[in-house]
């Protein structure tokens, strides 16, 4: 099989520190697989800031539009504060996701069996918890217009920023729910703030219409958001796929990771649409951040950035079985009893962010 | 003293229920106290639509303006689905905060000691949990213009909202949140998203410099959204008065109330500015909504409503002991082990919406 061109941005904070780990798994699925790989490496976010003044370079848009699929750390840290509003570290992923038409954002959301007890929420409430977000990513809020900060005849000022859906975006990202669903013999709740906003009105009406026309199968409910957050505390397994817009797809989804109480082991997908050259635009990277706070120091966990890959593998080179055991070399070291600070608990095998990444490839 | 106006507006759902129980609490506290009330009742939401045609109508809003505080149940329901947006019975609420100029929604997140049990999260984590979320709630994406579906000439359609905050806006629910931290000796979470909007960044920019002037000895943080949501599951008690925006406060509101495991138990005040003659506007309801699958069984559970007017008491009528006095009452009916449905466990007495009402009448 042909070379699949992979663009690594390892970004700020733990980036670095996690993506070191993820390229030796991606060396042995390498030399254990069919598939082989072209690994550029580049620079976004605040690391990008540093050594270019921008976040996000035309050059790395270039090369990523180029790369089969694009894996990436985690941008931002207390270091870039200041920088301005037009010129700061998340327009890295921001820009990223715009430029390439990601605009799928599939962050999983499920339980592992040895973590059932990190979470906060009782064990009886999340034990095998196995949600999908599908979050609307190059729409909304993030990129309405008209935005900004606007100074009144009067000195005092006006913050604006637009919420804005076509239909087109709605059905477009209900689709990608929807198929998922099927996929997963699964359901879809379709979360929106219909009873106050038009936009989410509009989106309640298109998502009913197109499952009306191609998905009557799939059961559908819709949810407002705010009862959304209150389901996902009261009973999260309700819940299959949640489909919802960029910024409640934001909130939400950080919720659900954190419920699960394996935050720095989940791992999401960015998709775009085909491309006339077959190749669906994709960026995988975790859902945790950059965490500034303990960059540096060897104790990141690796799993969400690893497990990002193994989605790689799967929704990006059909490498299902590989995938697969990516994923259960993951869950056999948890297992055996390995966890870094975030998930340590008593009784269990405290490492840092190399022993766990060479606990995975020993395992594998 | 003067005679205090009081307009109740029951609204739908279980919220003629529940306010039939708050009224007789009213009355021994017309009986018991210095106060004397003149209550008067109207319709309000789907109630409203049924009888009026519309959910707000002038009448209700003129004697919501002239009445010392409103008390209001919860409104909406299934039955007005379909009645187009513009009518829709949530404007019932929506609309009086907008006319009476309410832009401060106090939403009292606490645990009650004898439930802590109830919650889905772990009792360690929430015990003893007393948050006060600040929501701004007359601006915002609720009332930005311009909003609207458009039918773009291809036949697709857009949806739009608005998010604006002036300077003026922010400054004033800010204070709020700052008064009372000085009154609970607590500090301030200032939540907002400002890394993506704009209209966040002002928020931030505003809440800070307020904060150099006048509030230096208050203890200040500031938060994203998204974060925030996942530091309530994580850590609730790390917070103390968390101030936000009327989007980000309805989510983060039910967030934190379904995290008490009370929510049937938690009451919500919405204060507009001081008035020429010494009013401050005022409305009081539960945090929870109108429960149409258990309206008019008898099920509902009171507190809420009754906790409520324990507020109005307090902050509208400075009446500080008979608003303890109630709040006790309510506290030891739970001690004793009565519980309506929604807040039942194993060796409890069940009770119905009436027999909580009377005990906690009995209890005073
Ligand atoms: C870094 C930030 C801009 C980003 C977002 O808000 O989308 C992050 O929170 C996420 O969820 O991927
Ligand atoms: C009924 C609805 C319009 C309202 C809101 O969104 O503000 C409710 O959810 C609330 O929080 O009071």
């Amino acid at each position: 099989t042909k070379e699949k061109k992979i663009l690594t941005l390892a970004g700020d904070g733990i980036g670095p520190e996690i993506m070191e780990q993820a390229l030796h798994i991606l060396d042995w699925v390498q030399n254990n697989s069919a598939l082989s790989f072209h690994v550029e490496k580049d620079l976004v976010g605040g690391a990008s800031i540093d050594q270019n003044g921008i976040p996000l370079t035309k050059e790395v848009i270039a090369k990523a539009k180029a790369a089969d699929a694009v894996l990436f750390g985690a941008v931002g840290g207390p270091k870039w504060d200041g920088i301005g509003f037009d010129k700061r570290p998340e327009l890295g992923i921001i820009g990223l996701r715009k430029e390439l038409g990601l605009f799928a954002n599939l962050r999983s959301t499920i339980v592992f069996d040895s973590l059932v007890e990190a979470s906060t929420i009782k064990p009886e409430v999340i034990k095998g918890l196995d949600i999908m977000i599908v979050r609307e990513s190059t729409g909304g809020v993030y990129f309405g217009e008209p935005r900004g900060i606007e100074t009144l005849s009067d000195g005092t000022r006006k913050g604006v920023n637009t919420e804005v859906y076509t239909s087109f975006e709605i059905e477009r990202i209900a689709r990608v729910a929807f198929d998922l669903a099927r996929q997963r013999q699964g359901h879809v709740c379709s979360v929106e703030k219909s009873n106050v906003m038009e936009s989410g009105l509009l989106w309640r009406e298109v998502v009913t219409e197109l499952h009306k026309k191609e998905y009557f199968d799939i059961p559908l409910s819709h949810m407002l958001a705010d009862n959304c957050a209150m389901q996902l505390v009261k009973n999260p397994r309700q819940f299959d796929i949640i489909l919802t817009s960029n910024l409640f797809g934001d909130i939400l989804s950080d919720l659900g990771a954190m419920l699960t109480g394996s935050l720095g082991m989940l791992p999401s997908a960015t998709l775009g649409a085909r491309q006339q050259n077959g190749v669906i635009p994709a960026l995988y990277e975790p859902i945790h951040g950059s965490a500034p706070d303990i960059a540096g120091q060897g104790k990141a966990n690796p799993l969400a950035l690893i497990l990002s890959l193994a989605m790689m593998l799967r929704y990006s080179f059909d490498e299902q079985d590989t995938s697969e055991k990516v994923v259960n070399a993951c869950k056999a070291v948890l297992d055996q009893g390995f966890r870094t600070p975030d998930i340590m608990s008593a009784g269990m095998k405290l490492v840092g962010t190399e022993e766990m990444g060479k606990a995975v490839l020993a395992e594998l």
